[in-house]
């Protein structure tokens, strides 16, 4: 079979299944997810079996030793596969969710309930715990799935895809609720993101190079997170001992997540009090600072900075900076090379947070506290499949909710419209 | 100037009065509607004038007279275009609304708030008061419009663009927050619907050739409506005479409505008690009926349906009709063959109700009323700049809300992750 007749019975089968999902109760759906993490701890040596074949090929075809850090699967990994599992079963259900029930002058009462999608495609690259991650979250959210892994990956997802479909039989739900692509072609994707007939959104999970082209190429909604140029702005009423330890943390703590500092912005007004400790802590902890001439006359040590410097998702030890006028520059500043993805200020002074959350057009913002709280569980939607940086349908970390629509409902008594 | 530049130029101004409209204040821009309004009163006799032109010029090219009727401004239609402004001068603002605020265990405090989408991009055909109701609906939600009208009204278009730049004007907000574009090349539709860097939506209004033409080309999200083939499900368990007042106000109210039912399906146990009186009522009305052999037995006069009618909306005197076994029968019938915007039951029956409340796939389902009801001024929304069957963003009808977007916020007090 070629590979676009495949993707089309994949499609075919994934909506046929998505009707049998959006109307499965939530207690066949949690009794799914509950097997599924049975069959992933009884599969466990079948599970770094294939796993083990996939890294030996791998490292025959020299990935690089972060891929391969990626792709390896431990007993404690596929441990915490099945705890994830667990974790989506514990979770409220979303769908049939009826709220804002408002009686109308014409005697009918409208509001909203809760829906899923549809068929939810996920393209993901190396790691295999995404493909038990994904599948639990589309169905807890009443989706059917198609998961199109890494074909590094591909034994060890075939692998869970099993214990998957060994959950689903289990609760009397389609084996093809939850679909992971067999061919390894890369055309399937291509076909995956062009049949609306059949998939109703597509989540990609990877770098940036990969969710480009989905997004270039896609035929359906795409929840996409491009970068994470993350700012902490210090206003002039910051609280200098706050700012250096949301600083640190934003920055330091992890230096390759969405969510990590990569610019500090300074007002003027405090610059010269407070740039310099800011500048001593980072070069500390090693981290490289690429200011304006303002911050380089502070900053012992620090580097210019270039114009793509402020553009610039690093994900690794350097961080820009630059010194603004007030608030309002800050704002300007942000809105310009920012990503969209979370930024933060440092103050005391009401007015200026207010006028930071109302007028920074970014998916998080943040008083007071660390860029690195952006994350769904921090949220506390008790999981996430991606962060948003868009701001159609599902902005910042999404978790149920955002495999989800809302659709209209209308109790009557028999009205009619005059 | 070419065409692409012209619209870069439009696209580029809109942008960058869509940073002023964010963070317009209520009052700012609820006097500025006022103000339009004013401008529109007293400039009734220029609008007559530039009107009086496009219509002639219309009929010159021979313009059919449904056109034609759209496009003539009366001077009781320029009043009510005045009085839509103050309206939607009088609704709450949705911007800068802070709601789901929550304190999480790290000590931070977690919300959401509502800001505009930015840019939105508003294509239509004749009617010349869109350009009023769409630049007030995209003005209250903090958004910037750039609006492209069809040729045959482009005097109408730009003397209403008047007034409204004399309404922004007076409130000290951008003259280019709201553009009307000046130029009737169709190529400004391709360059609107594919600058991503400048509009964030679109919103098509009209037919569907044009719909269907602007999804395909658009590289921006669209808020779309394509059909309106609604449903009316006669429940074994229905009231007979709700059902049959349902149908006549569904059907025969008004003809040429998207919420207008197209279809009516009957479930088989009340098909000969109930049937024959709805045909009656119906082919009274003029309605021509096309039906299911079972339909053709109960009701004389009606003619055999094609696979094709079941599909279609007719917008006319006609209404297609199927007998199915039961609730699962009209659900399944419904969801293969709707569009996807309105369906409703007719059932005293609690379980049937629940049920198709449940798995019709629709923008809006209904149990005992009228598919009449699918209206953003019924469902209390206020006003309406469309009706949504997708399902991503806006599902139904759309009103101030469905212009605008969340951003998640964060409260702290100096928090860090640990």
């Amino acid at each position: 079979m070629n590979v676009k007749d495949y993707m089309e019975g994949v499609g075919q089968a994934a909506r046929a299944a998505s009707r049998e999902t959006a109307k499965a109760s939530t207690a066949a759906k949690d009794a799914a997810l509950l097997a599924m993490a049975k069959a992933i701890r009884d599969s466990r040596d079948a599970l770094l079996a294939a796993n083990a074949a996939d890294v030996a090929e791998a490292k025959a075809n020299g990935l690089d030793a972060a891929l391969l850090d990626r792709l390896t699967l431990t007993a404690k990994g596929i441990e915490s596969m099945a705890q994830g599992l667990e974790q989506v079963a514990a979770l409220p259900d979303p769908v049939g969710e009826i709220t804002d029930l408002k009686r109308r002058p014409t005697g009918i009462q409208v509001g909203k309930m809760r829906v899923p999608l549809g068929v939810v495609g996920i393209i993901y690259e190396a790691r295999p715990n995404v493909t038990a991650d994904a599948a639990a979250l589309c169905l807890k959210s009443g989706n059917a799935a198609i998961l199109r892994g890494g074909k590094e990956a591909i034994r060890s997802n075939q692998a869970v895809a099993a214990c998957v479909r060994t959950g689903l039989k289990t609760a009397g739900l389609p084996e093809t609720a939850v679909q992971v692509v067999e061919t390894t072609d890369r055309a399937a994707v291509g076909h995956l993101v062009a049949m609306p007939q059949y998939v109703d959104v597509i989540v990609p999970r990877g770098g940036k190079g990969l969710i480009e082209r989905i997004s270039k190429e896609a035929r359906v909604p795409v929840i996409k997170h491009l970068d994470g140029n993350c700012h902490v702005y210090v206003d002039d009423a910051a609280d200098p001992a706050m700012a250096l330890k949301i600083i640190e943390n934003a920055k330091t703590q992890r230096l390759g997540t969405c969510n990590t500092a990569e610019s500090v912005v300074v007002a003027r007004r405090v610059a010269a009090a407070q740039l310099p400790a800011i500048g001593k802590m980072l070069m500390t902890k090693g981290v490289e600072i690429r200011g304006c001439a303002e911050t380089l006359a502070l900053v012992p040590g620090a580097k210019a900075a270039t114009e793509e410097d402020y553009y610039t998702e690093y994900l690794a030890a350097i961080i820009s900076c630059k010194v603004v006028a007030d608030v309002g520059e800050a704002i300007e500043h942000i809105n310009k090379y920012s990503s969209g993805h979370t930024e933060a200020i440092v103050t005391e002074n009401y007015t200026h947070a207010m006028r930071f959350l109302r007028e920074v057009d970014s998916s998080s913002v943040m008083v007071n506290a660390s860029t690195r709280f952006a994350d769904g569980f921090e949220y506390g939607l008790g999981a996430e499949i991606g962060i948003s940086t868009d701001k159609f349908h599902a902005r910042g970390p999404v978790g149920l909710e955002g495999l989800t629509s809302q659709k209209w409902i209308v109790l009557g008594n028999g009205e009619v419209r005059g």
